[in-house]
């Protein structure tokens, strides 16, 4: 069995009644919204990554962040920021948990508790909270790093750029099945050929495994390091710094994994 | 049998052994490599978009550009604006073809032709050449803008944010398979429950057919708007001002579609 | 006496109602409006500087462009696209003039006959007329690009930070005047110790004037390079280029400069 | 006589080996330095702003910020920030002394032992230390915001663009001496009609005289916010604060004044 002894903090960022301004007064052009979604990204992920938070674009209007450390006055203080220079505004769902799954379960309840998404009354909510300083420990965070062997040789340079594409996307749909559906994991597409996953402490086995699943389900090869720390910037150096071992030593899963017994 | 019209010029933008940068001299933090790879595709869209073409962050080190209209000048001022800009390059392959799939298959082999992605020696690469000017038609670009019909009331408001990403990233991989296996189309998340599609003409009952597609494969039920046009926001403005018809006559399929005879 | 053979088309950028807006519901938070104000200029400075203008920062809510070349479809697709991504707008006033300081007098003028800068009524005003393409030459736009010389060593490595802004600036003022007040050129600080100025074609005697006048006035020795050309980069690069002409035979005045007779 | 009871910490922003960059191998074009220089400052406002600071563009290469509460390891962890999404790095000299003049002298003082600005082995340099914690008082930091009574009126809908500029650049550049010279104070133009300085505590009578120089010197007529507080942002929000009274009553200088005795 699966030893669950993280403590993650999740951050749900959602765009508030994003559709409907999307269309207002009449359709906007997309390239000025992937202009703006991405710079709004990017503005969160230089915010909670220079607070050793991670933050995954996922669908864009709605924004999954690792934010273990982050108080609620931060969490304001991005709110007000973005507010300020953005013509949209942002909601913000705080959840913790025993495993990353229920965190966001969490932080999701917080946000619907409050309203629907595309509410036009439902703005700038802040709700739940942030993990007291006396729970934390340090290895509150596991983070697995996921890459695809040689992807340039097997893939990029071989490919067309959309038949490697999907390529790409059906290793991470199967794997972001085996880690959501069996491990209560997280995982994220980060670009390239990489897919970071806020994972609970798993085991060797475990994660040789899911590996497998993939081969087998999207015949994909993959390498994965684990690192656990107290913040996601912890854990997530220590993920790639493995990721660097299974390439020098041509091993498949490296780092902080749970011995079994 | 679709009829195929139309002559989308396409882009491949390439980072130039990105890779090896991420990792060297020790792996660089993610929050920065995502804040970075977020504020260049920002960058490209402003670029494309304001001379009316289309960019799709796809993975990010590769993305995709329907760039009908922008000529070899444009392509290699952007690749200096980049340079001046920031600590990568890229390389750049611009092909055509009877329809989305050939024109990338072109552009990619450019680009391919030209040395590996992770080769230090290969830097900004140009090649390929753009439409000419006598070539090009009213209707070169055909472009499907994909909803998911009330994805707020069915799935955001409903269930955890992650298991509705699960969902919209399942129903995107069923129609990203469907256009691009049978259809020669290129179809690309752009985010919320959004997915926009670089097609050759298609009838109507195509558009059926795949919708159906995805409701058997992923449960998920949606709508199109197609539009048709000089270039990628011509064709992409159309249709999503079809979408707005879908909304409002509770259709599946408007806009530019071909007539079956 | 001067020759006056340039062609300027001046573009004036103004916030709409800006003042207000920091200040509506409460003041808002100074480095917010820095960080905005700041991403904004570089939207324009790459829209700008991507179709050959050039754009100076100015006082950040009033932004003055070089635009030779840039036609008013790509004037209303800048305001479009600030629109849809920031929460304040533009209006734009084209001006053309025998010299640059006319040239900025029409496109002013057209923005305050539309109205006042703070009224909350006047939004997204496009007015004035770009150069018609026949009236278009080979040097229509005069650069003369200064530059302290050593200010390294005499400044930067010597005095206190402050100190050398203070000193910068003086320098700045003086050339400032002496451009404006004598000749009708407009000068633009552009960070270090450089200053890049849209001029009407001047003698070489002219600008060894200017320069002896900064020195006396200021105590501050400077350089300058003189480019024309069909637009701003074309005459800003040429400027570049004869800068590097001084600096390599430790000369003072190089480039375009009229003949004298 | 001025009560000098602040201790601001002072953080000097140097672009490492900046200039030969500019122009290596040739002279790159004005507009894409330009997007560069202004993103870069625009990331440094969201970094130091979201931490309570401040920091002024002044001259691009060298820019000044107000750090108190800004530890070591946050000011190394923007350097990394930087470097890993901009073709350049920076320099950080942080200072500190009783008024705010000296505390920029020291913060200089720091990169200049370090080795030249242009000097190409010099990069990164982290030298000089924050404020201890319980060194650190709630009224360490004075702003004084300083405001253009009726610029709207009496200049940007009046005159002439650049006009205007110059009349904005010549009460700065007479705003910036007084407080320098006779106050150890450091003025920054922040845009529109606004410049903002870091100063000791002055009394009323002291800004009374800098305004009514400045009205002599420049022809100009200004107001006055001043703030204290622990951090740039405490001190910058009360002084914009006291400045919405002086806009109320039709005051001159409002806020956080010594009394005279
Ligand atoms: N976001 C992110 N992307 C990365 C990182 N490392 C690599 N990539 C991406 O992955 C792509 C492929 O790089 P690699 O994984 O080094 O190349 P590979 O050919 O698969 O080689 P091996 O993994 O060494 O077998 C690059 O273009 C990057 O987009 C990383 O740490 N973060
Ligand atoms: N990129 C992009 N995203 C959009 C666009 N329109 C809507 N979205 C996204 O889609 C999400 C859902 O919005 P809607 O499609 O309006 O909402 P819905 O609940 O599905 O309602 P219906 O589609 O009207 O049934 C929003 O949060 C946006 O992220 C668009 O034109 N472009
Ligand atoms: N915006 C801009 N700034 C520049 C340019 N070239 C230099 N600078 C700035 O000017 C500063 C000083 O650089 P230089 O002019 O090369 O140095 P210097 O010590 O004055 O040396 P010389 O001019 O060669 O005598 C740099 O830090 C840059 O900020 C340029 O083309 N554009
Ligand atoms: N950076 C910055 N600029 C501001 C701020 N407030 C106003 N401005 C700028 O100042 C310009 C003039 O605005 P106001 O000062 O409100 O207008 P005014 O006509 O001078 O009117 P009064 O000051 O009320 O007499 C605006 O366009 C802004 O650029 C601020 O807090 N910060
Ligand atoms: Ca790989
Ligand atoms: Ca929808
Ligand atoms: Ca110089
Ligand atoms: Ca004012």
């Amino acid at each position: 069995m699966d030893v669950s002894v993280t403590n993650a903090q999740v951050t749900l960022v959602q765009l508030d009644n994003y559709g409907p301004w999307t269309v207002t007064p009449e359709p906007r052009r997309e390239a000025d919204l992937q202009t703006m979604q991405s710079r709004l990204y990017a503005d969160l992920s230089q915010f909670f990554g220079t607070r050793d938070g991670y933050v995954f674009f996922t669908r864009f209007d709605n924004m999954i962040a690792v934010t273990n450390g982050i108080d609620r006055a931060a969490h304001a203080r991005l709110q007000e920021s973005l507010r300020n220079r953005y013509p949209v505004t942002v909601s913000l769902g705080i959840g913790a948990g025993a495993n990353p799954a229920d965190a966001l379960v969490d932080a999701t309840a917080h946000l619907q508790a409050a309203g629907s998404a595309q509410d036009a009354e439902r703005r700038e909510v802040l709700a739940g909270d942030p993990l007291d300083d006396d729970e934390r420990t340090d290895d509150d965070v596991h983070i697995a790093h996921f890459d695809v062997n040689d992807a340039t040789g097997k893939y990029t340079d071989e490919l067309d750029a959309f038949s490697t594409f999907v390529r790409i996307e059906q290793g991470y749909a199967s794997l972001m099945r085996a880690l959501h559906d069996d491990h209560d994991g997280l995982a994220f597409f980060v670009g390239g050929d990489n897919v970071i996953a806020l994972v609970p402490e798993l085991a060797r086995e475990t994660y040789e495994a899911v590996i497998e699943r993939v081969r087998e389900e999207a015949d994909m090869s993959l390498k994965v390091g684990v690192g656990a720390g107290r913040t996601a910037t912890d854990a997530g150096m220590a993920a790639k710094h493995a990721l660097e071992v299974c390439r020098e030593d041509a091993t498949t899963v490296e780092g902080d994994v749970a011995i079994r017994n």
